[in-house]
């Protein structure tokens, strides 16, 4: 599969209704893109496969919510996207285009110049004498421009709100109302299909890097002292091509590791990130892309985003193309402590000892002192949502409340109590994955040219529609018997019926949309009953009786070949 | 069905996982709700429903597309967007706050204001003395506010963006487009199920006014002169309710027709507007209207959309309360019309004629003189995508290019040519549902208690899962036993498996969220292979051989009762 595809697939993309650039008759704006007839086909089976493989198979712990796009600032600053969801770009000072820096320096000098700060890429451009690309101009400096977009909710000014850059805020900021409502224990998997929008600075051709496009993820909350076993028997025989950070430091390949081995807990932070990993490797692999095709890379330090303690992106590599499907990120406690102190919430899940303990805890105890009112207001506002600990420290730190020093307001006292459990913030796993990339990279693997004509090999889960039925010809009764089978198969596939056109041409309409079967009706079918099933890939064609189709085509959809069906194969005229 | 149920089913949504305020533990954003693990089922349920009535049933002339949220300007100006998606608000002079003029008008003195122009607004405002209903101040004038959100698209500044209001001018932009790839003839609906914003001043309580939302919209493209007939005998036998524009005037209650007295033309414009009122009737009685409680409005002149010759809104209603669920309205050419200007674009269809015809048509001819290159590039610019007619009636106008009149540059003549059909701009008819809408109506009207528990009795084709499994105990033998069944169930049913607490707080959990049916595993079970089957609505139980139970249920989700399976029936213990 070569990368000099692209084009051949972007064309066919716009041609046969999988997709094409948004607003086209007004120029385009980069980074949009629309989804043809045949595409929205794609993407709904692609997510219909997601969900079939990180829900529904997983229901038992995981549910499925969704949450609005627009998000008002307080989250995303609580989230830190007000702060660090940015790129380092850099203005051309004579033809004022602007560049993402990073990529500028990665471009010029060819090396990766990801997770470099603005003053080292700054630093690098003027030693290296890097100029614009466009214009040969002399370059500004590097500096941070945020991605988010920005825009304002309701009539007053101020209420800036931003189009949420991951569904994951959603899903953190209401985790105790789907907690009560869901399961009230942990594990718990929030999922959210949805669409998320980063304003790139400069989108890329094609569905790899847009401004808008619709996430599955998913965030799983653990106990970090005690998350259970994920159910290793659904993927114990797995092994998954990994790159740890150190081997990538060396220059080496990815080493295949065993999913058991993955999961003592050396390598991979979470046995849980092992197993939404190895699920996620079953997920590529149904869409059409094999083990060897793909690994794990684990982000060096500097690469990770700012809520991560591991991250590795799931790669596929197409050509000398590495293109990244989906990322798992340890998030840590990061989002919900946030949240918890922005909002002043308490967030904590609680968990039960198998048996009451005596304790000696720590308690906050206002002292028997007078105070006025601005003080004793002010105390309460600092006391609100913090933890003995925290108090403790303040003390220590000789915090002075108004002008009243908090040591002469409250102290911290142990005492001996029988608890039953205690508080604490659960730890998060995600897996996130773009949907137009899973379709971009399915399309472009599925391509391939058969005697100079094209044929999308889409994998079964993912066709934008199961079988194709044509009547031979347009005559009345043909037609009539065609249109019976498509009511009686649309019970349980997806049918696209057509009967404009040579039957050649018919067939060749599909094998570009990828439709893997196609059903003919013909002058024996009125004779005797018969149809004639033709493969996408091989051509070929059996006959069989109309009686027996729904049973042929279930051992085809389970993956049987047309060919060992036991019937006379006829090849393409 | 009393509204005063409404807060009841508010709670319930909060507690079981329907729906509920966003961003709640930051105080909220007015009109932005998340949809819990039991609503966003329910969701997929309604979009899958209408995807099936509009789109799959009628796949021979309706094909599915998706495009962006985010919006240039460019694009919602040609739309008229930009000038007319716009409400009236006024400021109160004191404490300023702003409200929407005509809902504030309306509550004071209990008129219709709906289509009031500002300075009408404000006339009433100050002749009735009306007050800031918050703090009694002095409200200024009445102005408009237009209801888009506003981003920037891009690191320039004044690349202005907006989010959709509709989803139906992605549709317009693209309608070339797909009309290549997917059907080059009409008539052609292009449907699309995507979120949408719209910055309302004050959003209401519950999913009613929503600030985002997921639309189902459809734009249907005819040729006007030769719109095709709608497939009659689908809808043939259909009786809507109407309440024609000069009925409403009269304060008249609709009135019932029959699809064919509708199709004749007189009423309604378009027989494919009846057609899909019909379809969208069939859709709301499948959400658990019936027909007797929703018609369709015809709205007046004033009320219309800026783009519409006719709209009905589809009200349903409940207890004092009408509520829109859908609105259809005939676009006529006015969207592409309007691209096709603002873009310089063709977004024409050719219409053939059944045989060339010889007619005279109109030119435009460029006399012979010299002209300086400004002039030539003006006048190259003026005629870009004017037809012959435009610029006669320019030439009649005495419109002046530069200096240089435009009589002294080009004619029209009128040449004898055969012609073997004509251009024309395609007309629209819109049906547009909000899903959110039918989520919320569906479970007010499906509330119900009996013997004072809460049973959300859902339609059948929308309920969040299919079947429940439940093990009577926690016993390996009988959690084995249901595990299996659950997967049996799995290939055809959503399931929920619950293993959790007493069987009466099961049912009671499963009747609140509508799950029409569970089957239980218990001693007998394991004994002699029957399993319990319970029904949502009357709480009778019958016992089944496991043999039985797909059959069984297939009979139950066909429509037929429990009680007359011809089984023994138990009543709830």
């Amino acid at each position: 599969m070569a990368v000099d595809n692209v084009d051949k697939v972007l064309d066919l993309a716009k041609r046969r209704g999988l997709f094409w650039p948004s607003y086209e008759i007004y120029g385009g704006v980069g980074g949009l893109y629309d989804l043809g007839h045949v595409g929205v086909k794609v993407k709904n089976r692609i997510i219909r496969l997601w969900r079939r493989l990180f829900v529904e198979e997983n229901s038992d712990f995981v549910v499925e919510i969704e949450t609005p796009v627009i998000t008002p600032k307080r989250v995303l600053e609580a989230s830190g996207h007000v702060q660090n969801f940015t790129d380092p770009v850099v203005e051309c000072l004579s033809c004022h285009r602007v560049f993402r820096a990073d990529h500028l320096v990665e471009g010029a000098l060819h090396i990766s110049a990801e997770g470099l700060t603005t003053s080292q890429l700054t630093e690098l451009i003027k030693s290296k004498g890097l100029k614009c690309p466009q214009c040969g101009g002399e370059l500004g400096e590097a500096r941070t421009f945020n991605l988010l977009f920005t825009t304002n909710i309701g009539p007053y000014t101020g209420e800036t709100g931003y189009l949420r850059p991951e569904t994951a805020q959603g899903i953190f900021t209401s985790f105790k109302r789907v907690f009560m409502s869901a399961r009230e224990k942990l594990p718990l998997g929030i999922a959210q299909v949805g669409r998320v929008a980063r304003n790139e600075i400069s989108p890329r051709q094609g569905l790899l890097r847009m401004r808008e496009f619709t996430i599955m993820e998913m965030e799983f909350f653990i106990d970090p002292k005690k998350p259970g076993d994920p159910p290793i028997s659904k993927i114990g025989k797995r092994k998954l091509n990994i790159l740890l950070a150190e081997s990538k430091v060396r220059g080496d390949p990815p080493s295949s590791f065993s999913v058991e081995e993955l999961m003592t807990g050396k390598l991979v932070q979470s046995p849980w990130m092992v197993y939404w990993m190895a699920i996620a490797n079953d997920f590529v692999n149904k869409l059409g892309i094999r083990s060897e095709n793909s690994y794990f890379e684990e982000k060096l330090p500097q690469e990770r985003a700012h809520y991560s303690s591991q991250t590795f992106d799931q790669l596929v590599v197409i050509g000398d193309e590495k293109i990244e499907l989906s990322g798992h990120a340890y998030r840590t406690d990061y989002d919900l402590s946030r949240h918890m102190q922005f909002s002043g919430e308490d967030l904590t899940v609680f968990r039960r000892f198998e048996e009451p303990k005596l304790t000696r805890v720590k308690k906050v105890v206002q002292l028997p002192v007078r105070k006025d009112k601005l003080t004793a207001a002010n105390l309460t506002e600092f006391l609100k949502g913090k933890s003995p600990e925290e108090i403790e420290e303040a003390l220590k730190l000789g915090v002075v409340i108004g002008d009243t020093p908090l040591s002469t307001l409250v102290k911290v006292e142990e005492v001996e109590e029988k608890v039953s459990g205690e508080k604490f913030v659960p730890h998060v796993i995600e897996p996130s994955f773009g949907v137009e990339r899973c379709l971009y990279v399915a399309t472009l693997r599925a391509y391939r040219e058969i005697q100079g004509r094209v044929v999308l090999s889409l994998p079964i889960d993912i066709v934008p529609y199961d079988v194709a039925v044509f009547p031979l010809l347009g005559r009345d009764d043909m037609v009539r018997e065609a249109e019976r089978i498509v009511s009686m198969l649309r019970a349980k596939y997806d049918v696209l019926y057509d009967s404009s056109g040579s039957i050649g041409r018919r067939y060749a309409r599909i094998d570009e949309i990828g439709v893997p079967f196609a059903i003919t009706v013909d002058g024996d079918t009125l004779r005797d009953g018969t149809v004639t099933i033709r493969d996408r890939d091989s051509w070929n064609q059996v006959r069989v009786p109309q009686a027996t189709l729904l049973e042929v085509l279930e051992k085809l959809f389970n993956g049987e070949k047309l060919e060992s069906l036991g019937m006379p194969v006829k090849g393409e005229l």
